[in-house]
């Protein structure tokens, strides 16, 4: 079925029939339901490369993320997409596998008109922001959300990362913790950075010891992690609480605990931002931050959708932040 | 930078350059490596679209699953885009949320060039394949991965999911087990009826009893698999062994065995297919039937390309096995 033979069924000429598919004022509303309906019946489908050239559209939006084996990004993505599908629009997915030259790769790729608008968080080897910067001197509408550039004036979707850094630290200490540990995941991330500052805040606060040897810098590399960590709870002087910024320490804390016969909660509590769905079943079951991942993804999908529909008095805020929260189980009791 | 300043700087005519772009028989080698040296230099990038127009190729490929937030697909897609980014083609992703309608909807979206290809994993209610068989008849690549229609002929990629059912049964008997249950999810999807078939050959093989009550049909509804998994249990007469045939399934099992405080392994055992991360960190490790969903998952793409590609004399496989392994852990104990 092609234009040609749509106009001949609708009795129209192809310019009739081409106009009112493109949504021409010059054509009635009623022959535009006509056309569409006839467009339909006979499952005639508009090219949509060729008309994205008509409209300077491409109904697509993109998802710039690490990784999409943690559930973190596939809640994330999950939001962004039941957003995308009620705006009829397409979504693309590219991961960066934590590489800051891939992340660079990919925004360039997109700056030339595949795209609408960009969601993106960042990699954690990301030092250098200038890309981001170039997406918004070309107009092209992007949002970053959980990892964020903090200085680059561009609308960001976190969570409460500091305040739930103080009061994860506050549940251990509530839970009787004398000596807390922090286990950082890059010194690049605002994430890990904000929590470590909630930490250290509530530390400070609660006048507990608050030394650099507490908090153990961590890398993408598990293998150096575990050995940190059994580093850190080998020693006589041990902390007696672990809050992990990330969820795969946790983890790693849970194997290294097992293999030097720690037992949790008794020896060592600990908690992580996590959002497993298997945190209740695990042995103990672990104490989470939980974030709000699927509302993180719906509203930066929305400001995006706001961006690229460009209402006219619609205001974008810079910030906006949705709430975790704390759930308290077996790796923190008493 | 426009084709108007490249021109101008190469000290080329707009068509000339234009050619050379398109890779046009009409420009000589030297000429082409001239401008595309320059254009890269210039940072001049082709618009996508117009692009695509000319060459007929999307560049992109789809991939539709019925969930993002389940590690198997997750683990799938990166293996997907693993081959997508070696091949520079970019990965559009939809989400079915196991509605059969949604599937059709996708793939009749899909069928106006906006793609050059789909892979896809059917949904639990899929009980049509004529979206599936449209597709093929308009030519559009298309394999199925995991969730597959036995009998349409397009290439499709699984794991030994008649084996490993067999296997895991086989497991479950040398653990002790006399009475047997299996959680089927669907009796839509070939994973969970091969897997039954599986089960069933091995019960019989054994000379154990092989009853319907023991063949448990579940479903989409957590709330009510939960309900049917909890009067199994509770009957005086209950299993010594259950088989999961898909993760969540085994971990409902879990959480019914606390709620009734029944012992696993003691009382009864679990054995399930999963890829879970946290499997060995259950209370007890939960026995796995792990599947090797990023190879099922490279390995789909590549038989994309393949016929994207049309190599001459490639012969496309109708079916791809990729061997799922028994992981041995504490909810088998003897």
């Amino acid at each position: 079925m092609n234009l040609k033979q749509l106009a001949k069924e609708l009795n129209l000429s192809i310019s009739a029939v081409s106009k009112a598919l493109r949504d021409s004022h010059e054509i009635s509303a009623s022959t535009k339901l006509a056309v569409l309906a006839k467009a339909k019946e006979l499952n005639y489908q508009v090219n949509p490369f060729a008309s994205s050239l008509r409209k300077q559209k491409s109904k697509t939006i993109a998802v710039v993320v690490p990784e999409i084996d943690n559930i973190f990004f596939a809640l994330a993505i999950n939001g962004i997409e039941s957003v995308a599908q009620e705006k009829e629009y397409h979504v693309l997915i590219y991961l960066t596998h934590e590489d800051a030259q891939k992340e660079v790769s990919v925004t360039q790729l997109l700056q030339n008109g595949r795209v609408d608008g960009i969601m993106m968080s960042l990699s954690s080897q990301t030092t250098d922001f200038s890309h981001i910067q170039q997406l918004k001197e070309k107009e092209l509408p992007i949002v970053l959300f959980d990892r964020v550039a903090e200085h680059i004036n561009v609308p960001k979707v976190t969570t409460d990362d500091y305040d739930s850094g103080e009061s994860a630290t506050e549940h251990l200490i509530e839970a009787g913790c004398k000596k807390i540990a922090f286990l950082s995941i890059s010194n690049n991330l605002s994430i890990s950075n904000k929590r470590k500052s909630g930490y250290i805040d509530s530390i400070k606060k609660n006048n507990l010891p608050n030394s650099k040897n507490l908090i153990i810098e961590c890398s993408q590399d598990d293998e150096k992690n575990k050995l940190l960590i059994k580093n850190l709870l080998k020693k006589k002087n041990r902390p007696d609480g672990i809050f992990a910024s990330v969820e795969k320490l946790a983890l790693l804390c849970y194997e290294v605990c097992d293999e030097l016969n720690l037992n949790i909660p008794a020896d060592i509590k600990i908690i992580g931002f996590s959002n497993l769905h298997t945190a209740a079943l695990l042995k103990p079951s672990l104490t989470t931050i939980t974030q709000p991942a699927y509302e993180i993804g719906r509203e930066s999908a929305l400001l995006i959708f706001k961006l690229i529909e460009k209402r006219g008095n619609s205001i974008i805020p810079e910030k906006t932040v949705v709430a975790s929260s704390l759930i308290k189980r077996g790796s923190t009791k008493k």
